[in-house]
């Protein structure tokens, strides 16, 4: 079968002709319908995120890491997941597309306990998307922020990520406020149904946000954060926009205030965002892509062109 | 009555004649037993921590919000408590000493919400200490960092909350590592029964602590701590030596770790405390001191020339 593959830090991602796995013990082989191409991918073709990690010097491994797909073949010891069954993997270091060949390609065989059961009605490329950044959203805001009913929520930054994250708040029953430097984006931040939006968090100081989800990471964003959530509440620290932040310890002590860090997530995370998709309170923005294009969709994404989350999928 | 009163910032405590209190509705009158002099009184004194913030321009104020006593009168409302109770009050902000007059005096009224009951067998000088320093270093050390059988947990500044919240540590079964700068210290820290001791609490990074708690906060030993805490555990931050800390947000988040602020204490706290002090696992350095040698104690204290906790004995 055909394959997209690294092929080494800094070479273009490349279509090569490689054997069809098999499922080992305790794997499973997919179909692949769709797979999620994500910004880490690109990374790794650049040589920014070194796929070294995972790889050995001059190895070629099949990437793609946001995968659904329906179950062709089921290895010895796997008892829960029977062939047909409708399926994403959640997305994980040791999983395929990172440490063994991914789902860029027709099939992929994968550990059970990646697997989480697809809900009928939920369409695959959404399905894909739920696999990573909306599980790295819900388990910011649904299981380390809590967002509940009522709950008074703030989010900074409305990215990829962030809108993700404002959709699961909302789908929750949160109060969402959102900080946003591009002001361009306000009208649409606002139809999404959120309470208010400002440029930087300490706007709402006065709200007495109960937690704050900070998907920026910019360091000064974080210390705005802890100033302005209230007494005894939760700040959780997703975006890595620099790496140190300085805090006043003193607030921090006074008030009582958490700060969490907060990346990837488990399971039943996935199984809430595919719940949220089902109940149509969370929609990714996706673009379908053919299998034969995905060069030039890792292109888009590196250029900043791409409109949409670019999924592949197949038939 | 006799009470040692604060008169202006900046002024000495003086003892002042004032009339008896007396028991209104939800309150209780004690006779004071035993009242903890606390680094507070001697900072409102020199009027470092203002007392502005509690009382008028010119308005004098008993002092001595770390009490134990026995209960004189009930007030209207008053339903569990009775003439002859053996209670300690919790330090807090509307409680004497702070909002109203305190326990530098031989008798006090006190909101009932504030009593914990004090168990037989209980020093009256061990009491004292429970209601401040002993409520604040188990609230970080016992409800904050979850100090459990077996846990793995690391403490920075062996003064007198650290001292406190080691034996709170040990008390409740954890596997204790401490970081002091005295080196001077080691010996008696070692014979407090923890398993190692070292200047930085980084020389334990191969440790794996599922906890930390930070007594020194010179923002420096706050981001030792994150570094060096296993992944998904807690750093809990209660000492303020420093007002800022920078911290590295990527260890932060990629390792999902967790800083909490933590500054006082509940009533089940200060009854956590009580019960250690009771089964013979806490006991604090106290030096008693009489009533009319209070003024004394507080100069001891500021000029670091005290030995132990002073506390005011009664009889």
């Amino acid at each position: 079968m055909k394959a997209w593959q690294y092929v080494g830090d800094g070479e273009p991602i490349t279509l090569n002709e490689v054997p069809e796995p098999v499922a080992g013990p305790g794997e499973v082989v997919l179909d692949v319908k769709a797979a999620g191409v994500c910004h880490t991918d690109v990374g790794h073709v650049d040589g920014v995120i070194s796929y070294l990690l995972h790889a050995a010097e001059g190895e070629a491994r099949t990437m793609g890491h946001e995968i659904a797909g329906i179950v062709r073949e089921v290895g010895e010891g796997v008892t829960d997941r029977r062939v047909g069954d409708r399926v994403v993997v959640r997305a994980a270091p040791e999983g395929p597309g990172t440490e063994r060949d991914g789902g860029f390609a027709p099939l992929v065989s994968v550990q059970q306990e990646l697997l989480v059961p697809l809900p009928d009605g939920v369409p695959w490329d959404q399905a894909a998307v739920a696999t990573d950044g909306g599980m790295t959203s819900y388990h910011a805001v649904g299981a380390r922020a809590e967002a509940s009913p009522g709950l008074k929520l703030g989010l900074i930054g409305y990215g990829g990520l962030g809108s993700l994250g404002v959709q699961t708040a909302l789908g929750r029953g949160a109060v969402v406020y959102v900080a946003e430097v591009r002001e361009d984006r306000f009208p649409e931040i606002l139809a999404a149904g959120v309470t208010d939006v400002a440029t930087s968090v300490d706007a709402f100081a006065d709200v007495g946000l109960d937690a704050i989800v900070d998907f920026a990471g910019f360091g000064t964003t974080t210390a705005q954060a802890i100033k302005t959530v209230r007494g005894g509440g939760r700040v959780v620290l997703v975006g890595l926009g620099a790496q140190f932040a300085t805090i006043d310890s003193s607030d921090l002590v006074m008030r009582q205030i958490e700060l969490v860090g907060s990346m990837g997530g488990d399971n039943e995370d996935v199984a809430q965002v595919l719940q949220l998709m089902l109940d149509g309170k969370l929609v990714a923005d996706t673009a379908p892509v053919t299998f034969d294009k995905l060069g030039d969709a890792v292109d888009r994404l590196r250029d900043g062109t791409n409109v949409g989350r670019a999924v592949i999928l197949f038939d």
